[in-house]
């Protein structure tokens, strides 16, 4: 798979509407859960709006180090499922409170691709997450991964922000 | 969403090829990757094949606790990512040796469901892990949530592994 070919493949994973968040309980254990993402227009970061009453968002909270997974959605073409495409992403999440100097650009980008989620700004339990991302590994079926840099990464999701 | 609504919907997750895994590395940071996966006949396991190459196995290898997400596809008549369902089920991830008395029936359980895997058998860098399943978290909808408890999740389990 040539980079054009996997940057192809990365910017159609990058439009789907959900992935999946790891997170890390106080006690050390591992958490997965579902989270709709938007992605900031500068690709520096992905955009969770989260509530505070759900597990992964007090995980975070408490310990930033997260990991998102965007991956292709089976169908029954795939012979070999780990064939499939995905990409693990690794950042930092940032609560970003509204007087936040990123919060207006980083809510309208998310509200961009998310006009449903518009209602839920108005709850108190809610809070707006900036996902700074580090690095990410890439595999583009099987025995076919990359490293990407954060670097390559940033400029990927911003290609794939607009 | 009464038991039973969620009942089938927790068997039409179940059905599905893939989930995302989540472990957590040595350092302490979470990770999330993509992973094909059986259940074993009785409900009490799921069953991954992994490469001891990725990340993901040598992380369970040293710290057995994980959690899997199972979600609905994502599609285009559902306006809010949200009110997707998913389960999230927590378990500990026992490698299975292949003198281990467990091994030829979940060898057994994992190709009933992924044939194309067998050639995979006769990698040394493989290794079979029964993920035994504690507790879950299920999601229906938009603030519809539910915690199964071990009891309750093996036997959706079960009856969906046949």
């Amino acid at each position: 798979m040539t980079n054009q070919d996997s940057a192809t493949v990365i910017h159609r994973l990058c439009q789907q509407r959900h992935a999946a968040l790891a997170t890390v309980a106080t006690d050390g254990a591992p958490h997965v859960g579902m989270v709709a993402f938007a992605i900031a227009p500068d690709g520096s970061a992905l955009l969770l709006h989260l509530s505070t009453l759900a597990a992964h968002t007090r995980h975070l909270l408490a310990e930033p180090r997260v990991s998102l997974l965007l991956s292709e959605p089976d169908h029954p073409d795939v012979d070999d499922v780990q064939t499939l495409a995905r990409l693990t992403i690794y950042g930092q999440a940032q609560p970003l409170p509204p007087d936040d100097a990123l919060y207006a650009d980083c809510r309208s980008a998310y509200l961009r691709r998310f006009a449903a989620a518009e209602m839920r700004f108005g709850f108190a339990d809610f809070v707006l997450v900036r996902v700074v991302v580090d690095q990410a590994r890439f595999v583009g079926g099987f025995a076919q991964a990359r490293t990407l840099t954060q670097a390559q990464l940033i400029d990927l999701l911003a290609q794939s922000a607009h």
